[in-house]
């Protein structure tokens, strides 16, 4: 299989333990995480061959994050280390009716500061065959965001698949640009984009017409504007309450709109990083099955199952994916 | 704001971690916690002046209680110190089909064997608006009892609103009187109380009629022997499992029975305290509110959303309380 | 009350903290389990003069399980010491649409290499009323089922009920025979065995005839076969996801069969030794109750209760267990 | 071996985690210990036949006291159960120069109002060879002192041997009588007690003659007084710093002083329950040495390791003890 | 008492379980902490009336910031709000022979980008006795610098006295100006300031005369040049270890060198702070002792008991510092 | 730099929390570990490219194992998966005069079952530098001991350096042959190894000659018999209490006995892993030092810091080993 490449900050998260509110809290778990490398760290977990580039600071976290990567089995190899400080963030869990909490604490990062300079996408991206961001990244400042030009752009050159989960998040853009001015740009070098109504009414101002399906609605107006653009899926997640979750996931490939049966989450544990599980599990798909549905429905079953995995990871085997893609939901013991 | 001023005993709770059975424990959580006080500390966490008035051993656990006191900000100049020992509640938390159990250690404890006499009411209530007690404190001892209806005469004559959660708790009376003989004579002086028809039947012989409301039927009983009691209120829970309730209020103030739509609580984390919450924002939404109905409705949106939060404190903002009273318990997380 | 036996492994149980994955986990709870020993200690806790048999090693951790049945009161005067390891077993709990995952080290333990001559059974037996054993012994090793077919030969001559969960796991077998040569060998001398249709299939290839009631159509088969067997119960679980699972029990004595009511079950928290709970609750029942009816309900209230408490035991009392039993599924809170 | 027996009071003990100060502490971890039982403890883990004879609520917490003693072989069959309330003690455990503290709850506990009658000492002391209480148990309650007034009346006339570790605390005497009153009563039918210089001082007004070794001095004294006693013990504790020791015993029968070696307890781990610990060693010692060095000896051994030891009890093995007894304080690994 | 201001930056803590690595941690405590409010929150904890100034995000963490200084008591009027982030930094403690390493991370904090303007510092200073700041705070940006200057020259000319901890840490200058630039100006407003040798050399290129004893040298040097100046102080740490220091205290007034005893400190559990816990018993001392000796011993004595206790604060009476600083280093158990 | 390679068995390590004894346990912490790993995790710590060779199961805890190699950049190539379990070891950790126990339980483990003729050790070894084993590996099983003579005779021939620890244990070798049957054919094609006096004794029956420094004296006996072998060194460990060791090294090759400083280990947090660290920084050095002196203080000091580190490895950086070597073992504070 040939490689995958992801390019976005990584982080550490600081949970509060168990259900605590940040005011109760005396202790926090960590753990490492970011939406590019959480994609690449569930390739590696499945075997794709997989690099994640990044900037880390040279002190002993950043040195941590790096042994994360590295046993899983990310190449760690186009790394950058450098600049000040670790991005951060903040989660109190939700749980039954009360709401999760993320507190963002990303500014002058390391991964904020980079140089585009520092990065040479030919050697890098050589030998790939996707490679993955999303819109978080060129919203940290300006010089990440023509990082993101810049690898999008060759990566478009060297034929290499590109996909953005566009992710938007208007609190992030502080540096002067607006996401419209930069967000279409790199989607035109991109093949599949993780994108929903919601985002494109925001981002483009492009809303579902009446009386159709508001997903295929917005896809086929995106689809004219973006020629490289193939391939635009995304998920719908009912929220019945912190602890329990629906997820269904739709694609568009121009033809036929895909959607996937719904997977009820009850007694969930974890819901963020549910988003990069799918992405992964859409890129695996992409990579092994035969069919554009059996990549989303296996995207859908991955995401589901990170919903009752501690942390960012959809840390489950392909079979352990498999089992919920069929329909196996009951969780009966293994022995 | 004018002031509040809670009375009542405040303990030590020892919770079994996770959800470990007395017999498994061989470690407790620590917290400090009593049906006034916490009254008191949601209050002074929503900003709301507040003086809890009680009596602390003089050790280093002592200390501690009021060290938690003044970190939300809730006045503890009228504390007294002395006595011999801190009351202790054990609580094993329920969980799915098991009920949760308390084990109460509260029998000659600093508060129980105080004198009255060390309680200057007057210049304890001075620019009060509102007094709160419940109806667990006449039951602790003589001396609590003699105290309460010092406190309950003099806020009257004060003109300060007297509210008390009558929580009626027949294991708790061992000190020679049976409440009908005590709590009424408190309820004399009470303009507000929390009372539901089991608690009326219990204290009073009081019985809804054949047909009519059960709350409204015993209310309009109650009324009529308390001429200075303006208002009753009540939660109804409904108890699917030790995990999941559900809760809605009720209020009587003469003319319409008031009802607050039903909130539905999975998954919940741990629901002691939750009566507390209910009071404390009732009297936020008396205080601040055009009207009763939106007090009512922001004292159960504070109790569900306790039940979600672990200890006895509904620790949560003002904003978060006003989202589940808008309907909004989908638990979507917060960015 | 005559005394119960029970003879089998006892193991160390390592189970992940919280949700973790094996991948993830940097500790293990530890506790020590097996499903004999669980009936065992189960009956103990009630109050029923009971002795276990089984071999562990002479280190630390063998004294680490003895002192844990006789925290209990479980009669330790027949456990042999001796051989070199302490059977091992790993969980992963399940939640969720996850299923737990169950990894056994048991290969090579003090028990699986014990030698049938060491148990005097006569002398074990003596005064007893009731002798127990599961399908997973005779798995283990040559010997063990030796040893087994020793007890059950010696207790059925000496007109003690000997019970038989056949817990039938293919995975087990490795020693040379298989089950279908073994296990109807033992079954001979049982009085009650628990064994479902899935069992029946695998062991002795009896299916359920069409358009019969499953369970009862295996009854009525076997009990042709095995003439000193006149009790066969069984549960049916009904498993949404791990978190909540749905419970009733069955029991045939050739006449008519029983069912038990369903219990709910949600928000689970530990569904191992659940099996285990059942057989003790079947076994206290029978021993105390007027009827079969009463016993196999008690049996399935236990069971229940198990899955609400952490590790294989059913730490609850008989009053809490006839609270479920009752119908009272509430956990309403006990002050 | 022919059995030992102890009377006293067993409490919770809820310690801060690691060495937290109580007002940083939100969690306790929790254990049941107490002076006399304690030695029972330590003796049943010495396979010695031991009775611990108390009283305990009703509650769950009395019974995971009964089975924590069950755990260890203690024989529980003469404890009562009833009364309001288990006694608790809460520790901040001291390091380096930071002193250790100790607050007691234990007022109105179910031991302090028990009832002497309800103790048939015939029957509770037939079989046995040593009966053990502390000066502590005199000084909870009236009722308490007359119980062990009754008990070692009992023993005496029974022929076993008492000992007394009179363990002089002045702030426990609360309820009339001074302990001069009390402590002599119990003294004149003791073969043993444990008593130093400071304790002779305090109880008697027995100050040792100038220019002799102090220990031997009051002991001299003391003999002339208590007829039926014939072995006062003590042990001298090097107080460096609270994480470092150094401790000796010494033991004085009428004839040559014994003295043992001093041992030296760096880094060490828990210090309360030292003194039980040494009361147990000498009584193990009594029992199976063949001179009173050895079991001094043996007794301060088992206190040293002890030390080392979290919580109460010294729980070690006769061999492990042995090899500090040898000299043999390395600590070196064993594989 | 009059009141005492501090102003610096208070950030939170995270430090890695027990003596775990950076790399071998997925968890850390958490706590609140800085050089200028650890000083606040010890006086207040010893009952000095006491208000510290600084600026806090307005997030989440930053009320648990205020909430932690109000559990203490002390005064949190004077707090800004605002701005991005909360300052950070990492802790890994050292022990035996391994060194502990922090890792800052407060670059773009709130504090750090305060506006000088916002802070009224006659209306700030009003009824004060006593302000505080360190040499950090200068240190951290230009903003905060501007800030000091005026915080001290108020100070100086309403008449109070005003201290500075100069902890010189070179790495910490990044804004522009040298730490020779600033700190200067700032001790022409100090009464009172905390100077090393080594201080001396690096900020002003003060350096002792030979044959001289060096604090006495380089004080009598930096006296001549800052006739504000009447008392400065320090502390000599010996270090045997990472896990046993000692530590003595010097003061030089113009006239005679001060110097304590050398306190010494085996098995420490937590050596940051123990500065601030010196300044701050120094300044206690000062406010209530009848001499600098007396001011100077109850400053070391704080800072060894500091070193005793877990995270930044010496969280001890008055009457244990006494105990210490009367030579009392024990730490025998207080019941 | 050409890369190491190592072989042996890694297995889990169950450690006691804090310092509980077995029979207090009710978690353990887990890690991986084994004499071989901890030498090649080491190294690649310390960016030297390495090997480790190894058999473990195809479970999910042999993936783990796995997965911790790669996070240190072992490569795991050449790692076999299969067999039945993973050996594991329990760990009681010493402290004060208490000695720490170790429980093995690596019978029939998938290492002790592997299949000699499956490693293809020219393949393994090309490119390679240094081969390294020690005496527990032979001890296994006849096959490991089979794998072991392959390895070495390979390396030998193929002119790769060769250490053995030889690490004598008695109690393991149970598959037949003695040691001193096998362990001399292994050090025939050694290099280097690591031998004690106390090695040289029960495994050659070669004794220091009286008068002469002992290590010396066996290493001229030693030298004698093993052309092959240049280099022999050892540790010896001054053994003051479990929580205080001091460590030196000594050399002999064939000239001059090396002898290092001897370093002070106060407070030592985890000595399991000491002597695998000295391996690894012994084989460090010779890679990279002018002198073997150099070597062996590097890993002298590697291993003293090891001493402060949780867990088997020595997880420091160069620098901070460099800092003890150079006799800066005061633990000062690096900020």
């Amino acid at each position: 299989m040939r490689k995958v490449i992801t390019f976005g900050e990584t982080m550490m998260r600081l949970t509060t333990c168990q259900y605590r509110r940040f005011s109760q809290s005396t202790a926090y778990e960590s753990a490492f995480a970011g939406g590019e490398s959480n994609v690449a760290s569930a390739l590696a977990k499945w075997a794709v061959p997989v690099a994640h580039v990044t900037r880390l600071p040279g002190t002993d976290l950043g040195d941590a994050v790096v042994d994360s990567f590295k046993s899983l089995g990310v190449d760690t190899r186009f790394i950058q280390r450098g600049g000040g400080r670790l991005g951060l963030f903040f989660v109190e869990k939700g749980v039954s009716i009360r709401a999760g909490k993320v507190i963002y604490d990303r500014a002058d990062s390391a991964f904020a500061t980079l140089s585009p300079a520092d990065f040479d996408w030919p050697t890098i991206l050589e030998g790939g065959s996707w490679f993955h961001i999303t819109g978080i990244t060129p919203a940290v400042s300006e010089q990440a965001a023509r990082a993101c030009l810049d690898a999008v752009q060759t990566a478009h050159r060297m034929g290499i698949t590109v996909s953005m989960d566009v992710a938007y998040r208007s609190k992030l853009w502080q540096w002067g640009k607006r996401p419209a001015d930069v967000i279409p740009e790199l989607i035109k070098h991109c093949t599949v984009i993780v994108c929903s109504p919601h985002d494109t009414a925001d981002l483009f101002g492009v809303y579902p017409h009446p009386n159709e399906e508001p997903f295929r609605s917005v896809c086929q107006q995106l689809m004219g504007q973006f020629p490289a653009l193939s391939t635009i899926i995304t998920t719908e997640r009912g929220q019945l309450s912190a602890s329990h979750n629906t997820l269904l996931g739709k694609c568009w490939q121009g033809e036929k709109l895909l959607v996937t049966e719904t997977i009820d989450i009850p007694n969930l544990v974890d819901r963020i990083g549910g988003g990069d599980a799918f992405m992964a599990g859409f890129i695996y798909g992409s990579l092994t099955a035969k069919d554009t549905l059996t990549a989303l429905r296996f995207g859908v079953a991955a995401s589901a199952l990170k919903h009752t995995i501690d942390g960012d990871l959809p840390l489950a085997s392909i079979e352990e994916i498999e089992t919920i893609m069929n329909g196996n939901t009951s969780g009966r013991l293994t022995r």
